[in-house]
């Protein structure tokens, strides 16, 4: 059977899920110039707090995007890295944030236009 | 200032949780072939609740990516219908799509590989 993400029990929803997500589309375009330390990536994707990035990474590794290597140095270094895989999504989540950074002007002029419609004026 | 989804007070962070949404993704590409009734919808996006369906498509058209039209019938039919916006993001969510049902398999059975190391094995 062809993988449908219409049809509720088809795993391809779950993957829709992992890379339309917010935090792994800035975490995998952090990781897009290279090999990144946990703290690198904390610092680049401003304001995610440390279990939504713990929570985010495990979840890439867990999918194969992204290699964990931990690093025998006191105190240990842990390096994340795109897999082939992960790369093979780098200009779907370029487009994402192309789209959302190009188109945010008209986003918000149309969310004006519905909040005052809304509000019965 | 250009935005900037990397820093927390940037809009066009909501931008990229609107497009990379499950269901914003798969109404978005139920709409590509033309104007759907909501019941339309809700039977091609398979376990969809009436809830979320009705919730996704007030967050599409207020952020201008669908419209929403009434006609004065009995009972009422409510149609929906991308914008020049909503068309502008079919190439991104069609290939969120593809890459999602292409890679399906590669994904689950990296799954399959860290859940075995995770527990012990």
């Amino acid at each position: 059977m062809e993988p449908d993400p219409y049809d509720r029990r088809c795993g391809s929803r779950q993957v829709l899920d992992r890379i339309g997500d917010r935090w792994s589309v800035l975490v995998v375009l952090t990781l897009a110039d290279g090999t990144k330390r946990y703290g690198d990536l904390a610092r680049r994707v401003d304001g995610i707090s440390q279990k939504m990035l713990t929570q985010t990474l495990r979840g890439l590794e867990r999918d194969g995007l992204v290699t964990r290597e931990v690093h025998a140095s006191v105190p240990p270094r842990v390096d994340y890295t795109l897999t082939a895989l992960g790369r093979s999504l780098l200009d779907l989540v370029s487009g994402l944030e192309a789209w959302a950074t190009t188109h945010l002007a008209e986003v918000e002029a149309a969310r004006d236009r519905y909040d005052t419609r809304m509000s019965g004026h």
